[in-house]
């Protein structure tokens, strides 16, 4: 039996969720309430069609200012022959949206009537004459907003189902309702469980994780229309977690129940589902997000509320530890749930076509799941893969949107056509520009910049000469560049002639910064050059191959004829600075050649070796587009130099400069 | 100086208020406040960048269940010279996110291991045994999700201006954070003015206008994250009006001062704007929305808050009385004012190139913001006006977006690409089904079971004959008609070979209704056939040219040799039939051709004279698509079909039925 609930397509997964559903009586609505039409209503879902109360207008009205009369009495008048129509009986004076009086059915504009008083002069308060005279006939109906005309009573406003906006209330409002009916908000428990898990806020040992998976999940929730309650954490202990789940269940429509990312937690999971009711799916072949548990709880009797309106079922979701998982199972399993019991529409995320950066591959049993970053170069929409490790929290905020490889699937090579379900908005995807290349802490300060430019900078770190290889596939606007030409001493350009023979570029200096060894605090192990690097007991981790500061520690290793296989840990890579000063600051090595922010961010030593320039390469075609315009202006800008000079390491002398236009 | 404050262009009406709030030191953040990091801080602007305060794994872990080594200790390993390390001091079992002992620096997963007992023989326990053989030696940090290999310490991790999302709660937690710091939340007053108002709920006159306004206001603001305060509907009344103004003013960031929509209503908020303080603007190019009022208050000194964060000058709007204006002049004033003093970007609709299916006309000096209809027919994707009055609610709830002429255009003739601002996500628009044509009740009943088929139907009454030009254009995915040939005393078929002679479609029958005379209740003026429409005493409305009801009529009164001039009303036209029955429950007319159920809405009488059909013209290509399927399938639906029979007058023993396949 077990076997079959192992890994089951995801179809099938939803499928079985909804069949017990469907048996449990829960497949549709939970309730509605009517609630008062004020501003808490926007958001909230129509349970029932809004069908029109009253008319709007729900009254004949004037359309102008002017004067009400029966269009009957105004036939034969032409400019020569005038009539002349006796004030309060034929004519009646009349703001805008003033009601017509019963006996007229049209209005003459004020500036269309000549008002006169009794002696046939014109009248002093031409609102009040004694007559009106008028030089044309008038049709029915002419300069009148008549009852209706917007709205007619008993006609439909708003289907059921529909999420109100605020110009929903209004027009609620303006058919005669003063209440509204709405779908019964889904109410959500949150469980997370793991013995590893501390509170946000409190202290945490190795071997410990702070829980957030339950904050991300609630806010989930209260976003998609349900009301979210968090638990307090509950250890890995089948007994008080069944207890948990068996008292959250007492007060809510759905139990997620929240696994640690420790080993066996999800067991613990799925055997209390299976003891309280009945375990329908256990793993679920989706990536990220494998281990969802699918159940229906059977709660006992003598637990019910006893005003009968407890449900005696009702689903619970066993929501994988790893925080990556714990997101798209809320996106692909609750949000379609709540939706359904809300009446409305699941929610629609927009989808693109575009173009894969690198190669992804993927179990061809699983639908696959591929957080990207999204940007347009030239004509073409790219999506460049970020981790697909599922504790990588950095790629979920930074995940543009999710490339999509359908079961079946076993991948697919760089250069393909995929589906991406977009985060964010296409406006938002055309204003991107595309960074691509080597990292330096001065590209988060320009992406803060820019986003006062109405301009979004995403950046890959892929090492330098990583850039000049996007450049060349144009799937990047600009690259980083800080690579030392060893023949000639100059930076990039012999790199450029070589990676882009054709293409014209400019070559933008950003900043010079120093680079040095990064080490431990107080430097125990008294590095001071790279000779040391080749002593015992020394630990070095390297940066990847392509990036600058490899060459820039080849270059200088050559110079002096230190053996790089004399390097403990040469063959270590990491690809940032920080992620370089975060192993010398873990003690997973002594040190690494990096910039100095790098090791001033992290509080560690830092010994200066080398001084070099960091460019940016940017292809003629995109330095005169519009989308870089406003980065071309930022990088001359004397605050943006200012912030820079503040790091430490960092020259902005040719900040914005051309050093050199190629090709 | 009055002269230049009025019908100022859009973006200079813009550029006096940002000028404005500069010299008031108002034009950035308002505050910021240190919020705790739980659910509600979902939607909230961050005023600061966030960098992380811890790195994120914080310690090594096994990234595996498995026995963490010193790597070189394996060193030497191979299958056929396996090696023994000593449980505790050289291998030690660990837990998928254990952390590593400080000696330790990769994991070998337990399936790659020997756990051996004291004499050799397999470990009876495999976690604990007392040593471990190896037949491979394992590289440093094999298996171990290293300290900051997601994020590290210092690290951006989220920048300011952004609108935290529930995955971004995870990521400002798992970096160390229990707090974080988001813009304060404008407080925006609203104040409704106007004598003609009257509260929601409360019973109307004639002359009496719903106050609805501020309910609409208010709903918009807090969704683009302020906070609304509504207060009390004052009367046009200049002190009671300044009076509150001063009262709104202590405690908020922002008045909208919204006119009543009556003549006047407008003039006294410029008058108490100019008393308070200084009027920037009184009247922008801009359609609909023309009277906005953009002014600076000058609160007195001794009526701020004593606190002194009060700021002395805040920052008044007035917003016209008609809804359509309302909406607007929030959306295009309103929004981007709160989006600067949040620190975040203003709202991004997404636009798209849609070609019109009707003229528009528009004065050169406005910026003209029409509302449309969208939908995507064949390959074109058509914008079809919606009516363009300010007090048109019903077409700010069906518009999908705003057609943009900008100054400086006339106007745009039917067939031209105008840009539109969308309300809807694209894939809503590709599921909507465009039908033009006829108007039936039933299209109603229609739209809601296609909502449960993930279609949306958009129908335009333009009358049967205007659905045929509407599928001769491509502008439409079907017509609802029900034009009866008098030579042949068949529907439709002759008039869809002349109008479409080379279009291949599918005819539907929809539903067989009676047509006959909509009267008063109790049919007091004693009309019982058409014959009756020629007598003295009785006022008629039509139908408008090319509506079927239209053909009927004139059929009819052929066949009886009336006379149309002979019918006092004839030439007065309504486009649906529910607007009909409004004309005669409104007592503007005593009589109207139309349906059963749209007399039984309004509660009339009805005498049936004539039966007809009503079909669905499908051009084939059409009929065949994928967007049309659920359509196929709701009209042969028995749900559907009971629900039809609940309306009177309405025959469903053809629906559904093909009556004809041409050309």
């Amino acid at each position: 039996m077990s076997v079959y609930l192992h890994d089951i397509p995801l179809t099938d997964a939803r499928q079985r969720l909804n069949q017990a559903l469907i048996d449990a009586g829960m497949e549709g609505l939970l309730g509605e309430e009517q609630i008062p039409l004020d501003e808490r209503a926007s958001g909230r879902v129509l349970s029932r069609p809004v069908w029109a109360k009253s008319s709007s207008p729900h009254y004949h009205g004037a359309a102008m200012d002017g004067f009400a009369v029966r269009s009957s009495t105004t036939e034969g008048a032409i400019p020569t022959a005038p009539l002349t129509l006796s004030y309060e009986d034929q004519a009646l004076y009349l703001d805008t949206g003033d009601p017509l009086p019963p006996w007229a059915d049209a209005v003459i504009p004020i500036e269309n009537v000549e008002p006169v008083d009794a002696t046939g002069s014109p009248s002093p308060d031409p609102r009040k004459p004694n007559a009106i005279r008028i030089r044309a006939a008038v049709t029915p109906w002419s300069h009148v907003r008549t009852m209706g005309e917007d709205m007619v009573a008993t006609q439909l406003v708003l289907p059921q189902g529909q999420v109100i906006r605020p110009v929903d209330l209004g027009a609620i409002a303006g058919s005669g309702h003063a209440e509204v009916w709405v779908a019964r908000r889904p109410r959500v428990a949150i469980l997370p469980t793991g013995s590893e898990l501390v509170e946000i806020g409190r202290p945490v040992q190795a071997g410990e994780i702070i829980e957030y998976n339950s904050l991300m999940l609630a806010a989930q929730v209260n976003a998609w229309g349900g009301e979210a309650r968090r638990f307090p954490i509950v250890r890995d202990d089948f007994d008080r977690i069944r207890q948990q789940v068996l008292a959250a269940a007492q007060e809510s429509d759905l139990i997620l129940l929240n696994a640690g990312s420790s080993a066996g937690s999800e067991d613990f999971s799925a055997r209390v589902v299976a003891s309280l009711g009945k375990l329908l799916v256990h793993g679920v072949a989706v990536r990220p997000g494998h281990p969802v548990i699918l159940g229906m709880l059977e709660v006992p009797v003598e637990l019910t509320n006893k005003s009968g309106d407890q449900p005696r079922s009702l689903p619970i979701i066993g929501v994988p530890g790893y925080p990556v998982s714990a997101a798209l199972t809320g996106e692909i399993f609750v949000e379609p749930l709540l939706a359904r019991w809300l009446g409305r529409r699941p929610r629609e995320m927009s989808s693109i076509q575009a173009i894969l950066t690198r190669k992804i591959t993927s179990p061809a049993g699983d639908d696959d799941f591929v957080r990207v970053a999204v940007g347009k170069v030239g004509e073409r929409t790219l999506a460049a893969p970020l981790s697909r490790g599922a504790g990588v929290l950095s790629s979920l905020v930074r995940a543009d949107g999710l490339a999509i490889l359908p079961r079946g699937s076993q991948g697919e090579p760089a250069g393909a056509q995929v589906t991406v379900l977009l985060y964010r908005s296409l406006t938002e995807i055309e204003r991107t520009i595309f960074a691509i290349g080597s990292h330096d802490l001065t590209l988060d300060l320009l992406a803060q910049f820019l986003e006062e430019h109405d301009r979004r900078l995403v950046s890959a770190n892929v090492g330098s000469l990583g850039g000049l290889v996007a450049l060349r596939r144009k799937e990047a606007h600009l690259a980083g560049s800080h690579l030392l030409d060893p023949e000639s001493g100059e930076y990039n350009l012999s790199y450029i002639q070589q990676y882009l023979p054709e293409t014209p570029v400019k070559l933008v200096a950003l900043v010079g910064r120093e680079q040095g060894l990064i080490v431990k605090p107080c430097n125990p192990k008294n590095i001071h050059d790279l000779g040391d690097l080749a002593q015992p007991g020394i630990t070095f981790v390297n940066r990847q191959r392509g990036a600058g500061t490899r060459v820039l520690l080849d270059y200088h290793l050559d110079l002096k004829g230190i053996a790089k296989n004399s390097i403990n840990g040469y063959n270590q890579e990491e690809f940032t600075h920080l992620a370089v000063a975060a192993a010398v600051a873990s003690g997973r090595v002594d040190c690494g050649l990096g910039i100095a922010a790098a090791a001033q961010a992290l509080r560690l030593d830092f010994i200066p070796l080398f001084e070099e320039r960091y460019d940016l390469v940017i292809p003629d075609e995109y330095y005169r587009a519009r989308l870089l315009e406003p980065l071309l202006v930022v990088i001359t800008d004397r605050d943006f130099k200012r912030k820079i000079a503040e790091l430490p390491g960092y020259d902005t002398s040719q900040t914005g400069e051309v050093v050199a236009e190629m090709n």
